[in-house]
């Protein structure tokens, strides 16, 4: 008789965006004529840009003639597109090596896949509140995990502490759900540690493109960090490839562990379990980095941006206490006359018709706050942070 | 000091298409004037089909613009993309439903992730010669792997045996690399032996489309199969998506082993781990099950058995054994003259300019045998073919 992977048992069922999923639905049909705002959910509504787009149109039609047809890919990744990440770090001082990163399907399939490398008996560290994923895929692989609750206090970000005994760490900056960030001296704290310790820092850099402040886009702007970190990116949120995939994960050649090297056993892990990414999606992920793919991306940005001002507008005078906004697409403002985080969800869905993300579903330490993302259009913005407003004032004790 | 996964220290290196590759190298540059023929590699040659194309570009078209614009995909595949795939399996009668059915970027990639789903102390039994993959990824979870070897008594086609202890069973029928294929009868034996023994059958499916004798095509139409089997399936060889990436995974609801369901694991797995498949792939792929989308299927697989049969004429008129050819794109001979398989493949560079694949590379019981695709050009697989003809006659003992 087979064994199955037993630590499915103790996974958690997640019921947060399904729970959402189902008030809003009950909601919509006892009052078909109300127009919902949807701020919940983290996926991008602007299409992709042009030149992305032309440069798709490309790839489609070389698979559609011989001499231009591409089979296999490189299961690392296109060589060109390789070069173009490599050269995007440079604008940052980061020198990379084209064989130091690697083409993915994307951050969240990368963070799950990774984790093979590294024995079960590794305790990851978690900073919460969290991407949910982070905690899951790690039950799968029966890994003890540490966590690592945060709060206002820190203004959620957690730091290194005394008797800390992590093997894994997972840092997100800017971070979902809570927009914080980190600048390079905190960062340069877990670098440190995690050389002095042996761990392997997981710096999940997915929201990088939305940093306006003078700080790190990336771990490898720390000094030590290409001996203790990997990072994984995505083409998600940078230029709203949510539903057309495509990441890409950095792993330094001298990041060594137990005798072996990272980047080597990636390699290894790659050819034999991908036959890489999609021809098609990497011909048109190069064309972000061209110059009109990079303005393109910027000005779909611009337009997220301006939606968090508008939104950052209201709790700035509403006096209320949040994080992010300013280098993120997420706001995690604290729920008004200490609502709990459902409670606060049901009151804007019923009054005002906004939906929004209980801090809650990220984790127990979540519960008091409330995340809005940036991600709707301008109009529905607009109009939801009116209302959220004046629903503010309303209530207010 | 974090531990890594100490089961790539086990892993053989696998230099069969690097020592292939650079032999050709080596030739080429001494004999620039020498034109190659490559039959080595199971690639295909072909451009996507005419209705591929266009609803790939229809699919673009949708994520330029905001109406049409798609973000995050379900985890599991499109809705509609698994409706077409389910219906695919009722021309053979297989009923599925349509939450069965998973899409995936590849049957490669899903040959790797599934494994989470076992117990790393279960055993797996693998064929050979075998695809290295099967092999290598089962070491990556220090998995206890059962090598059963097959050869010529048995046309390459492994049976249960007394005393046979095995949790997981690979089947891979249209074989790569033998193309030897099994009767319902024989599959029945493996069904038989899974149920009884609570083991779970992975069925790779890849080269379903160039059955053209009345055998399964899937593990499902063998009675018992589902509560035994998980079928792995592509549309790599089928549609010429190598380069292009999608496949699809089938895990009956009523296959449950140790108290476990092993879809609904997968349903957890897949919402944990991945974002799901590329939009614009996911549309184009169901093209591929439009009639015209069939009827370019058919066509280009034409293409590949007509260079089968230039092939088998060969050999059959030289009396040299062999497997596969009829029901699948790989030809699998015996060696002339007892030759080693490297040897043989140094004489068919050397004297004609045709590149195969030594068998000895997909396991110890390949030596002695070698494998042609049919995946080459026409005009390219015609003029080889007479190259081999000629070669086999004058060497002949």
């Amino acid at each position: 008789m087979i064994r199955m992977n037993e630590n499915y048992k103790n996974l958690k069922d997640s019921y947060l965006f399904f729970n959402i999923s189902k008030k809003v639905k009950a909601y919509q049909e006892e009052n078909p004529d109300k127009k919902i705002y949807r701020m919940g959910i983290g996926d991008v509504s602007l299409p992709l840009g042009e030149a992305v787009i032309e440069s798709l149109h490309e790839a489609v039609d070389d698979q559609g003639k011989k001499d231009t047809f591409h089979g296999y890919m490189p299961e690392v990744g296109d060589e060109s597109l390789r070069k173009e990440i490599a050269k995007y770090y440079l604008r940052r001082d980061v020198k990379l090596d084209d064989d130091e990163v690697f083409v993915s399907s994307g951050a969240s399939d990368e963070l799950g896949d990774i984790l093979d490398l590294f024995s079960r008996d590794s305790k990851a560290l978690i900073m919460e509140p969290a991407y949910p994923a982070y905690v899951d895929a790690n039950v799968m692989a029966g890994r003890e995990i540490i966590h690592l609750k945060t709060d206002a206090s820190s203004n959620f970000l957690g730091r290194p502490y005394d008797g800390l005994d992590a093997d894994l760490i997972y840092l997100c900056s800017p971070n979902n759900p809570t927009g914080a960030v980190y600048g390079k001296k905190e960062l340069k704290e877990w670098v440190d540690y995690a050389n002095k310790n042996g761990s392997i820092i997981i710096f999940d850099a997915a929201y990088e493109a939305f940093i306006e402040e003078d700080i790190p886009h990336s771990i490898f702007e720390v000094e030590g960090a290409r001996t203790c970190a990997i990072e994984i990116c995505s083409f998600s949120k940078t230029a709203g490839f949510t539903g057309t995939r495509l990441g890409y994960t950095v792993i330094p050649k001298t990041l060594e562990r137990a005798g072996m090297n990272i980047n080597a056993m990636w390699v290894r892990n790659r050819t034999t379990k991908t036959n890489g990414v999609s021809y098609i999606i990497q011909k048109g992920g190069k064309a972000v980095f061209s110059i009109e793919g990079q303005e393109q991306v910027k000005r779909n940005i611009g337009v997220y941006k301006r939606n968090a001002k508008v939104l950052m507008e209201v709790l700035n005078k509403e006096n209320i206490y949040y994080t992010g906004g300013v280098n993120a697409p997420y706001i995690w403002m604290k729920c008004p006359n200490g609502l709990k985080s459902w409670e606060f969800f049901d009151l804007l869905l019923k009054e005002i018709q906004v939906v929004g993300t209980p801090g809650e579903g990220f984790g127990e330490c979540g519960e008091g706050y409330f995340r809005f993302s940036t991600f709707a259009s301008e109009e529905d913005t607009k109009e939801a942070a009116k209302r959220i407003a004046e629903l503010l004032e309303r209530i207010k004790g």
